[in-house]
Formats: C-alpha cells, structure tokens, sequence
C-alpha cells in the first residue's frame, strides 16, 4: 500500500490561489517518491480573483476555490472537511496568495488572522498525532496561526522576509531564516518548511528546495 | 547570452487551456537547461469555461486565454501576435485542452480544424528558418494542421490513440506511436513530440517525456 500525502491547495494562480508551479512540483516529487497525493481544497469563494495579466482585482467575479484547485488535481481534489487526520500519513501545502487569501486571512490581518476551520483542525490533528506536515512559501504563517495560543510553538522559514518571519514570532512560533534551495524542519514537531517563491528568484530554485522538503516529509512518514 | 524558447501556453486547466503539469514541467526543465522561457499566448476568449470539479461547461462564464496562461506564468505572459520567430531560438508547446480549443478548434472540427492565426504563423516561420520545435499531448495535431496541404510532412506522436493518430495521418503529417515516458524527433524538420497525458497515467511518466523532449530540443538551439 503507497503512503498517502494531503495536499492542501487554496485556489489556482499565485495571486489569489495556490502558486502553480509550487504545486505541480509537490506534486511530481511526490509521485517520484512512490506516495500517492490526496488534494484537497476548502469549498468556499476565493477573498477576490485577480487578473494575473495585469495584477489588479477582477471587480465583481467569483470564483470558488475548490473549483479551482481542481484545475492543479485534474478533476481529482476532494471537500478538506471530508478529510481526516486518519485517512491521510502526511500534509503538504504548497504557497501562493491562496495560502494567506482563502486558507487564512494573513494577507489582510497579518498575525491577527483568522484559519479556515477545517485546514486548522487537519494541520492541529497531524501534530497532535505526531504525524509529518510541511508548507511552502507563504504557508508557514498559517501553521504559525494554528498554533498561535497553544503549547505547541514550531521552528518555521518563509526566508529571509523580516517583516512576515516577525509576525510568525508573535504569534508564538520560531521563526529561523533559510535559503530558497534550502528547508527547516522541526523535528520535534515534524513540520518542515522551505521559503519557495517567498524568495525565490526562479522555478529551478524553488524546485530544489520544495523537492529537498518532500524528501523530508518522506523519510518521516 | 541565455538562450530563449517561446511556451505557446492556452489558458490554465486541463479541460479549457494548458495542461498544467505539463506545462509546469516544461518552464522547470527549460530553466534547468539554463534556457530562458518566453511565455506567450493567443489574446483571444476561450472555447468556454470547464467547471474542472464537475467536468461540466460552466454556462455563460467567460475567460481570456492570455490573462488565464498569466497564471501559469505569474504574470510573465507576452500576446503571441507581438512574437516574431526571429526573438527566440525555440518553440514549446505545452498539450490540455486548449491547445486543441483555444490555440486551434481541432477538438471540435478534428481534421477540418482551423489553427488561431498568430500560432499557425509562428510555428510555419520555426519550419521556414530552421529552428526547434516541440509539441506535447494533443498540440502536434495542432502542428500537422499548421502543415496541411504544404510541403512539409513532419513525423509526430500523441501516443498510441488511432483515431488522433489516424487524423494526423489525415492532415499530411506521419503519426508513429510512442510510449508517454519517450519522444519522436523528426530530425529533418527539428519537430520532437512526447504523448504526456495523451496518455500518461501519472505526473512522473508525462515529466519523464516531457524532460526528453526538452533536452532534445535544447541540443537543436
């Protein structure tokens, strides 16, 4: 029986969703190791759709962010709420605005965030049951949220970004800097995280560091 | 001086545009190449919006293909009618639906398709000079139908699919089958295609195609 890993994605497109290329290389590297990628996607309308042509908001569109995420599955991503801490051996979540958008609100609130109920139950779940996550990018900062309050304080990266990596020690857990190529894994806790796009300057940097991450997250499975 | 390779990109999801693992793997493996991406796409409405949760066409929804390709290429999209064959030394053409709904209507009107203008002009100019190309999934029957009625016959590859296969035929080119982990190179016409998810059954067996045919088309710059 392969080992089964959630990935958590929040939408399509690095602007309002999840970064498409930190997906398809979760995903490949995932593959590559012989684990087989459950996605999954909450079922609410994204915070807004961007026009990633121009950058500005695209007024008045709704776009919903399981639909979406479907799109990176190919038709294959289910509801999170129907998704179990039991069902699954490992969680990954890629970045993307999607991550601080649509799976919490950081964007907006910074360390004030609120998470979407049912990614802060699976991310409290894994640790609770000792099981191994991971998060790319911008998404350390909502894991960072998850734990904001509790005994539970991670060593977490999103680079070398001052300003977010301060939030994450406000909202009580370690912020340690990293190189895109590189990752932090916490293994008391059994979260590993890498900068990706937060810092990344091109895909192939990016790529070595979620890979490295993913082969992590494997040997903890 | 970094060489450069056009990605002719047709919106963002397997069923409406690019195929996005596949197009994912290929910027990744260009930019391991130490090749420079040029993401470029048709500034035209798509065919329609496919709902990709249900399969179902999501009535009355419009979207472009350019602003939706600039998902996959975070926003670095250029319109193809602005490229000319003389600003890059290759040309990449990732498969989905698009390629066969957007980029050309071949998944309507088959071997009586019509190719969008701007691409058909572009792929005609790569034979003309002598420059590489390559084409995954079903964008090669978009490539045999740029070719129809000329003098070129190129050899191509979707796969193992017979009646994709036998259109091909149709429109003038050579369809030889292939496997989704390997590629045809017409070394005459510097025309390389792999079948990914033509059909591919997993992300790893469309990359490793998909990095065949990248390195191929990399030894022709």
């Amino acid at each position: 029986m392969k080992k089964k890993v959630g990935v958590v994605l929040s939408g399509c497109g690095v602007y309002d969703g999840s970064e498409i290329h930190e997906s398809v290389i979760c995903l490949l590297a995932l593959d590559r190791a012989g684990v087989e990628a459950v996605c999954m996607a909450p079922d609410v309308d994204q915070m807004h759709v961007i026009n990633h042509l121009t950058g500005e908001e695209s007024a008045g569109e709704k776009r919903n962010v399981l639909q979406e995420s479907a799109r990176i599955a190919r038709g294959n991503v289910k509801d999170i709420s129907t998704v179990s801490a039991e069902d699954i051996d490992g969680l990954l979540i890629p970045g993307g605005f999607g991550a601080a958008k649509n799976l919490c609100d950081f964007a907006v609130k910074g360390e004030n965030c609120d998470v979407h109920p049912e990614v802060a139950r699976l991310v409290r779940d894994f640790a609770t049951k000792q099981k191994p996550q991971a998060a790319c990018c911008i998404a350390p900062a909502m894991v960072a949220k998850v734990f904001d309050g509790g005994s539970i304080h991670p060593t977490l990266t999103i680079g070398t970004d001052k300003e977010v990596g301060g939030k994450i020690d406000q909202m009580g857990s370690k912020h340690q800097e990293c190189a895109t190529t590189d990752f932090v894994i916490d293994k008391e806790h059994k979260i590993v995280s890498t900068p990706a796009y937060m810092s990344g300057q091109s895909i192939s940097e990016v790529a070595d560091g979620i890979e490295k991450t993913v082969r992590e997250l494997v040997k903890m499975l």
